[in-house]
């Protein structure tokens, strides 16, 4: 008689031990259906359960710690620090608790907020630390309760260092990190998952070693679900530790620390601050070459390379943690080295999935901010409900105000003077901006020798499908018709495709052509008649800045233009032309040309007001091939276009 | 400058005139956006508003009147005539009200019941007559209020004829057909569409004929939104009728009565209880034939034919309302000859749409119910909601119960010895039962010379569609794996596909392939050794009567088998294979054995016990090959079982 166990739908009980549906786990929404974990759990899982998957499959994997940058540029660099290095694909980041950069606040420069940017902004699993002593109850509450607001799940906790130089312990407050473990389990219940640090040559301000071991113990006891250790420079030090951590009873993960040395002061800080002593045979190698930098790193990425391999090799170690002190060419040489870092050009969805909860179930996006997703998720954060999944109903409140615009994720990373040298010191006329758009789409030198590598829309060099449509870019940006967002049409390729892929394997990817342009009135007036002889085939949006709006988009509904579909799935359509979204794009797509480009110059300069002009009277258009089978019509608009203004 | 008014969304003032948002219509759901109509308004709006739409745009339209039959195999009877003459596609549908066939009751052969059926099972918008005299307020109150509740939205508002012979006023009463009127309004405001009859020779109890006319413009001026005619032999007739109305200020549309002659006997019994005058030169060409009913409809046709194109060419006429005396040949033909039957092989969705307001947003379906649509309406008729417009969660309560199983459109349209003979009258083994099945899909006759035209799965022949996997479908059967449902897979034909198309024009429709069938335990276990090697390409549910169920689906989750992408559109995907709802079905599947197939046989007789021993122990399997671009998998993976059993 057939019976597949395995497969077997029988009891809700027999699946529980697999972690899919843990007690009050969000991952199981239909309470009458089968405990089945879902799929793609890895999104929908507490990091705990992650990392207990992780290990029982057998499958390695690292993390990342960061700390807060002093200044909002240093903040704009480390966000985007954050998508690189997450494309290489940490379990989690954390985030240090900085006492002194008032870490909880809403500066751009916080650890909340670089903690929520990781979440919300980058799609990271994060952990925030947070130190007690010298702090309230009340304070203490309050931050956690703002971190579990803006999406954080997982919390260090520390207690840091106290503020005096001889410390009295305080009869009633926070006096070791085992009392937040309290306090968080206490007030938040099983909310966050807590991490606690572990030293293994003992903390420096503990009676002995054992002593700490047992202070390990009770944070454990407290609440803690993992242990980080703090850094260490051979891998003995750390399996010792671990073994005696078994024997005295903490069964917890535990995950050691690695510092790749990077560079001779960072090393000698490090220490300083630690309290810890740098072997003699490192300091022998060190010494001698403390003012080359390049070797000094070489050096470091080499010796952290052998002792993680003797961690992992040891069969006690799962995950590796580093110190990365923001840096980004050690911790990834080394993550490269020991084949860890697992770069995929696959997505789960063709954008990038925030981490926060509620956005968690998000499936549908517009097109339009395709190149400026964290003005999207800042601009839709005070969203209510994702209602089924679906991006929703863009007629509710919110959709963020642009007057909160010059948040520092929604600026450019490059200086002004980069911006000058990249779109002209000086115009002289709308052709030079024509100039600008047409050096971003090839690639190559502008008069004056600079390469065009942003522009207000699109903060990254081209992406790599846009290129498939570079030859045609060029041709109509040179004509006035500024591209700014642009999908070749596909017509069924293999989710794994390297370069359009995304989702689960198997499956088969489409799009409808897209393009999206400033141009002149002239041009849209000669394009309009072009369009009635594409009145089925093409859709069509044209505003402008004082909301004049030409559509022939039916009913004002959503238009798919990506969508998936995959074995044993429901179809998934994560980017959509939504008619009325468009129109809050369009305020931001404007102001870009005044707050990104025209500000650049003197006021009431001759360059200023060419871009003011462009902003005042041009249009913004969008267009979508519906017929996603047959060859990309949208270029033939285009011609027709031209033809006819000839 | 480019300004398309007709195109430009910029007050919702100005759009509001052409009918697409009414004051409290359900048409519009956002009310923030533009109150653009919606595409398919057709299925959104009120009849009135359907006809003034059609009126504007010049197109011609037809209606059908039935009665309520006498018996429940003339329900069943009716109920498949409504779906053939639906398909030609009427406004709308009416169906009278008899006082002595217990109307408001929920009795299969009920004026309501009927009505319901029309609204629910056969998606047609339909107009439930009532009458009043003779009633009190509270029991019309109920009527009106149980036909809301059933879905219907049309009433058409009667006096009735009095219960004595000499019929007196009675004070606090309801007199008049506009007491009736006044009521529906006074206690329903403006939810249901009122119509009102008018009587082109004036009612036969009228003072005269200027009285009737004054007494049906106090019918419209109580809330009546349109008129129907009673029957007449002129078209002068109408057409001065019509221009009286006109005269006294009676706007609304009048939609005359058209009544096909189909035989001596109905047309006598017609102009007995409508007393109407038959005119000499109809007498003159009918008494001579009264006996020859073929040419006595031949005739009625002629003459039906030549009066509405008279009516249609004078301009005033728009549509034509039918008589149909539940007779299908004679009405059809008419609208045939004028060019007004517009059988059209595309549909909105590839299942037919219920009229219920609360399932008009109904998009998805399980594919198991593909034929039997009704018993899947029936079974989810309880449900309350259908969030966005999707299935939804198959876990909600309701999904009927099985013990209503009885009730009329759920069975078999076939007597008991047409059955019989189709599928034996006697079963010697399995064999004969593989033998019923493959009949079925050839279409050759049986052992006994009659043709399998219906099988309890399936009470019509084979689905066009269905048609294309023939061969296959054959070798299968003979073997013991006994299809009930199939589909082939489409990569991306145009949505007009005579045979696969459905949705707007200018789509494309896709399927994956399926094959649902049961078979024994024998061949399941070959089966699934065969599917290890298909694991992630093809999704597979086993069952058995008792629950036993085997499934390699991913967490449970539907697996979309059809959808289609239109221009302009969200993607559709109106079809799934849906893990949870597949074991209600199956319950419905299992017990159609029984109940449909075993129980035309002597308890304890051979033929019973063989089907009673196939529903003990065979399994029902479903099968999708996820891989829709390459050609269907699902034989190879039959003949691969085949092969290994041998």
């Amino acid at each position: 008689m057939v019976n597949e166990n395995q497969h077997t739908c029988s009891a809700s009980s027999s699946s529980k031990s697999d972690g899919g549906s843990s007690s009050g786990s969000e991952g199981s929404k239909d309470s009458s259906r089968c405990s089945t974990p879902v799929l793609d759990a890895e999104r929908h899982e507490r990091l705990r359960e992650k990392m207990r998957r992780r290990q029982d499959s057998g499958d390695k994997w690292f993390s990342l710690e960061f700390f807060p940058p002093r200044t909002a540029s240093g903040a704009v660099n480390l966000t985007s620090r954050f998508d690189r290095m997450g494309a290489g694909g940490p379990l989690f980041i954390d985030v240090t608790w900085h006492p002194a950069g008032d870490p909880g606040s809403d500066k751009e420069t916080s650890s909340m907020i670089i903690a929520s940017t990781a979440v919300n902004y980058c799609g990271l699993e994060t952990i925030l630390h947070m130190t007690c002593c010298n702090q309230t109850k009340d304070e203490i509450t309050g931050h956690l309760q703002k971190a579990k607001r803006l999406g954080l799940k997982n919390i260090m906790a520390l207690r840091g260092d106290p503020a005096g130089e001889e410390w009295q312990e305080e009869v009633e407050g926070f006096n070791y990190a085992v009392d937040l473990v309290k306090h968080i389990r206490n007030e938040f219940d099983d909310y966050f998952d807590i991490c606690v640090a572990g030293y293994p040559k003992g903390h420096p301000e503990a009676e002995n070693y054992e002593a700490d071991l047992r202070h390990l113990k009770e944070k454990v006891l407290a609440g803690a679900d993992f242990i980080i250790t703090q850094l260490f420079f051979r891998s003995e030090t750390f399996l010792k530790f671990m073994k005696d951590c078994q024997a005295i009873g903490i069964t917890c993960p535990i995950v050691p620390g690695i510092f790749p040395i990077q560079g001779y002061h960072s090393l000698r800080q490090l220490v300083r601050l630690s309290k810890l002593e740098v072997p003699q045979e490192i300091k022998d190698v060190i010494e001698p070459i403390k003012d080359n930098d390049a070797a000094i790193r070489n050096y470091g990425v080499e010796l952290a390379v052998s002792m993680c391999r003797e961690l992992l090799d040891s069969g006690m170690v799962h995950g590796l943690h580093f110190y990365t002190l923001n840096r980004e060419v050690a911790t990834t040489e080394v993550l490269k080295r020991l084949g860890m870092w697992t770069e995929d050009p696959r997505r789960p969805l063709p954008w990038a999935v925030s981490a926060h909860p509620k956005r968690r179930v998000e499936d549908v996006r517009p097109i339009f901010w395709a190149s400026r997703p964290k003005s999207y998720i800042y601009r839709t954060q005070e969203w209510d409900d994702f209602p089924n999944g679906r991006w929703g109903n863009s007629s509710s409140p919110a959709f963020g105000e642009l007057k909160d615009y010059y948040l520092f994720y929604l600026k450019s990373k490059s200086p002004r003077e980069e911006l000058l040298k990249m779109w002209g010191e000086e115009l002289t006329s709308e052709e030079s901006v024509f100039e600008v758009f047409t050096c971003y789409i090839t690639g190559e030198l502008n008069k004056n020798g600079h390469r065009v590598t942003c522009m207000p829309w699109n903060d990254d060099p081209l992406a790599t499908e846009t290129n498939l449509l570079k030859e045609q870019l060029e041709k109509v940006n040179r004509r006035g018709i500024l591209t700014i967002n642009s999908q070749p049409n596909i017509n069924g390729k293999p989710s794994t495709d390297p370069i359009v892929g995304w989702g689960p394997s198997g499956g088969y990817v489409f799009q409808k052509a897209y393009l999206e342009f400033f141009t002149s009135s002239e041009i849209v007036t000669a394009l309009l008649k072009v369009l009635k002889k594409y009145e089925t085939r093409v859709n069509y949006h044209i505003v402008n800045v004082k909301g004049q709006n030409i559509t022939n988009a039916p009913d004002l509904q959503p238009n798919a233009v990506t969508w998936g579909i995959f074995p044993g799935r429901e179809i998934i359509q994560p980017t959509v032309v939504d008619p009325v979204s468009f129109l809050f794009w369009k305020d931001e797509a404007f102001a870009l040309w005044i707050e990104q480009w025209a500000k650049l110059y003197e006021e009431e300069s001759p360059s200023r007001m060419i871009i003011q002009y462009i902003h005042d009277n041009y249009y913004l258009v969008n267009l979508v091939d519906n017929d996603f089978p047959l060859e990309n019509c949208l270029w033939q608009v285009v011609d027709d276009t031209f033809e006819l203004l000839n």
